[in-house]
C-alpha cells in the first residue's frame, strides 16, 4: 500500500505553524509497512483543495487528509471529497449528541454552524473524536481509501492511534510492535559498530537508531499477529543489546534519563543532593521535573561564586587558590560538601567552563568536572565536551544524572 | 506572486523529521507578499521528483526547492529541473574551490563524488553555502523561477536569507522590515484587546500577535524602500504599544526574557541570588544560560526539604509549623534568607506546589508565592496558575524573571 498525506490549512501555509501531523503520520505508516510517497499541504481555496485531492487520489491508494473538519464555511474537506465521491453527506446522530455533550461541558452555547460537523459522507465508518467537537471518518470506493482526520494534533493523534490503525491493520492482517531502547554514554556511531553485524542481519525484528541531544534511542520493530508475539520476537534483540551495551541502555520503555533515575532513586530509597555550578540549576531542574521526587531529593546548591562554593559547600580556600574552581578537587570537595550539608546518601557535584567565553589555554571551554561522594568515598569523572553553550550545559547534567543512575542500580561505585 | 515549496527527502517521508523548512520559507514569503498555495514533499524517485516540479511550475510562478542537492547518486534535484528546462549542468569553478576548502578545513579526504555539487546549471544565480558543501542557485525562464536550497535547516536558512530574500526583493522593488516586540505580563487575549483598535486600524503597518508558553511577541511589519525607511514607519506604532502596555514589553529585538534581565542586571551592577522551591533550579538554570552573568548572579538554593530552607535559608521553623512551606510567609523568609546569605543586593524566592499531586482544597495545584527582598523590605506575590507540572514550573519561571527586571528597571520595588 502507499499513501499520500495531504493537510488543509492556510496557516501551514503561512508558516505559523510545521506540519508536525505528517511526520507523526507518515512515522506510524512506515512502521506499519505502508510506503508514504508523498506530502502536500493546501489552503482552503475549492478549486485547488479539489484538484489536490483528485491528484492524491489518482497517485496513491491511501490518502490521508487532516484539517478542514470544522464549523466554518471554509472547512471544505468532508464536501469536497463526498463530491468526488459521488457520496452524501448525512446527519450522524450519535456524532450531532457528542457535539452538544461538549458544549454543555464547557458551558457555552453552541452555534448552529457547529452542526455541519456531524455531518459525514453516507457509508462511512465515523472515528470518533475525544478532545474536540469534530469527528473524523474513512471512507472510500474499489480504489482508494481517504481518511479525513481534523488538524489539531491533540485531537488527530488519539483518533490516528484509537481508530485508523486498528483500520489497517485489519485491513493488513497483523499488527506493528516496537519497542524503544533509550541509550546514555555510548555515541551513535559506536554504538552502530557495537551492533552493526545484528543491524546488517535484521530481517523481522528490524532495528533502527535515532540520535538526539547526546542520547540514542533504538528502536526495534516487527510485524505479528499479536502484541505479546511481537514483543516475543523482539525480546532476544532487546536482550543482546542491552548485554552488549554494558549498562548505557537505561529504558526499554522510552522514558527520560531523569525518570528513570528518579524511579530507581525511590525505589531504593537513596537520598540525593546537588551542587552545581557550570549547570547552573539545570540538573536541579531535571530531576525536580518529576513529580513526587521530594522523597529523595533534599536540595540543590548552585554555588556560582567561589564565596557559594566555600560558604555553602565548605570548599577549602586553598583548593579553590591552589586548583582553580574548575578542578577535580573542587568537584570533589563541592560533592562532599553538599553531601554533608544535607545528611544525603549521595551528593554530586558538577564544575566546568561552559563557554563561550572563560576558556584557556589548560582549561578549555567543554571542560567540565564530576564528582559523586557516598560515606565510603568520592569519584570524580573529566568530561571533555565541545559545541553551543546550551549543548555543554545539557550534555553534562545528562552525564551526571547517569553517573547517579548508574551508582543507584549497581547500588554503589562502579569499578 | 504565488509560490510552491517543494522539498525532496525521503527522511520526510520517513516521518523522521518534520518539514520545518516549509514552515520558515512560508513565514518569510508571506512577509514579502508573496502567496504561498502549496507545501509538497516527494522522496528521491525520479518519476515521481520529476513529475512534482513539473506540476509545481505548471501551478506556480515562484517554486522552491530544499534538499536533494548532495553528493550521492540519490540527490537529483538540479538533474531534474536542468532537463525539464532544457539546460547543461556546468561546472562552477568558485564553488568547486569552495568544496575543497571546505574538505581541507575539517581535515578529511574530499571524496570525488563531491565534485558533483559544483556542477550548477547554466546561467543560474549561484548561492553560496558558508555552512555546509553543497551550493544552492536560482534559475528559471520567462515563466517560472527555480530556488534550489540544500535541505539541513543551517545550511538553507542563512542562504535564504542572504541571497533569495535580496533577489526576491529585488525583483518586487522594496523590502519587508519586522520589529518583534517581547511581552510578559499580559495574556494575549487581554493583549489584543489593548490594541484592537490599532490593529482594527492597520494598514501599511502590519500588527500580528503570537502567544508562546506564556509569552506574546508582536511583530509589527512593513514595506519600504530601506531598512530605515521600514524602522521609521514602524517607530510610532512601537512607542504606542510599549506606551499601552505600560512596561510589559521586555524586549523589541526579539531577546528571550532571561538575556534581557541578565543586560540590566550586568549594565547596573545589581547582584543577585535565587532561593527557589517548586521551580526545582529552572530558574538559576535561564538566567546561567546567559554567559557573562556570573558577575551578577552569586548563587541559588534549591530548597527542596523543610531541612533545607531553614539550615541554608535561615527559614523560622515556626513559619512552616504555622503557615505551611508554601506560603506568603515562608516565601518571604526565603527571599530575605537568600540575600542575607549571600550579601547580594536581591533576594528573589519561590515555593509552590507545581502538580499533579500535592494540590489541597486550600491549596490547590498552581498556587504559587514569590517574593524579592532587597535592603529596604520584601515584596510578595501570590500566583494562581494552572496545566501541566511542566507549564506552571515553566510560568513560575518567566513571572520570577520578569520581577527582577521589573525592579532592576524601576531601581527599586513598582509601587
Amino acid at each position: 500500500m502507499n499513501a499520500e498525506i495531504l493537510a488543509i490549512g492556510t496557516e501551514l501555509l503561512m508558516g505559523k505553524i510545521a506540519n508536525t501531523n505528517a511526520r507523526y503520520i507518515s512515522e506510524q505508516l512506515n512502521s506499519m509497512g505502508v510506503n508514504v510517497y508523498y506530502h502536500s499541504v493546501v489552503g482552503d481555496n475549492p478549486l485547488r483543495l479539489k484538484e489536490s485531492i483528485e491528484l492524491a487520489m489518482k497517485r496513491c491508494d491511501l490518502v490521508i487528509m487532516t484539517g478542514g473538519l470544522g464549523p466554518t464555511q471554509d472547512d471544505l474537506t468532508k464536501e469536497t471529497v463526498s463530491a468526488i465521491l459521488g457520496k452524501k453527506l448525512t446527519l450522524h446522530e450519535e456524532s450531532l449528541k457528542k457535539i452538544e455533550m461538549f458544549f454543555n461541558k464547557i458551558n457555552r452555547p453552541m452555534t448552529d454552524n457547529n452542526k455541519k460537523q456531524a455531518y459525514l459522507p453516507e457509508g462511512s465508518i465515523i472515528i470518533e473524536n475525544n478532545n474536540g467537537t469534530a469527528p473524523g471518518c474513512i471512507v472510500g470506493d474499489c480504489k482508494n481509501v481517504v481518511v479525513m482526520l481534523p488538524g489539531p494534533p491533540s485531537e488527530m493523534k488519539p483518533m490516528f492511534e484509537d481508530t485508523v490503525i486498528p483500520y489497517l491493520m485489519e485491513k493488513c492482517g497483523y499488527r506493528i510492535v516496537s519497542k524503544y531502547l533509550r541509550v546514555f554514554g555510548v555515541g551513535e556511531s559506536q554504538l552502530e559498530d557495537k551492533i552493526m553485524d545484528m543491524v546488517d542481519k535484521q530481517d523481522r525484528v528490524t532495528i533502527a537508531t535515532y540520535a538526539k541531544a547526546g542520547e540514542v534511542t533504538i528502536r526495534l520493530t516487527c510485524r505479528a499477529k499479536t502484541t505479546e508475539d511481537g514483543y516475543n520476537d523482539i525480546k532476544p534483540f532487546e536482550d543482546e543489546i542491552i548485554k552488549r551495551l554494558e549498562g548505557a541502555v537505561y529504558s526499554t520503555a522510552d522514558e527520560e534519563l531523569e525518570e528513570v533515575l528518579a524511579r530507581i532513586l525511590l525505589e531504593k530509597n537513596i537520598t540525593v543532593s546537588l551542587a552545581e555550578s557550570c549547570t547552573g540549576g539545570l540538573i536541579s531542574a531535571k530531576i525536580t521535573n518529576v513529580s513526587g521526587v521530594s522523597k529523595v531529593f533534599d536540595r540543590a546548591v548552585v554555588s556560582y561564586s567561589n564565596e557559594a562554593k566555600m560558604e555553602e559547600l565548605g570548599v577549602n580556600p586553598e583548593t579553590l587558590k591552589k586548583y582553580n574552581a574548575v578542578s577535580r578537587e573542587t568537584a570533589m570537595e563541592m560533592a562532599e560538601g553538599i553531601r554533608k550539608a544535607s545528611r544525603t546518601k549521595l551528593g554530586l557535584s558538577v564544575t566546568g567552563i561552559a563557554g563561550p567565553d572563560g576558556g584557556t589555554e589548560e582549561k578549555p571551554v567543554g571542560l567540565v568536572y564530576l564528582a559523586l561522594s557516598d560515606e565510603s568515598g568520592t569519584i570524580s569523572k573529566e568530561l571533555r565536551l565541545w559545541g553551543s553553550r546550551e549543548k555543554i550545559r545539557n550534555m553534562t547534567s545528562l552525564y551526571a544524572l547517569d553517573l547517579i543512575r548508574r551508582y543507584a542500580e549497581n547500588n554503589g561505585f562502579e569499578i
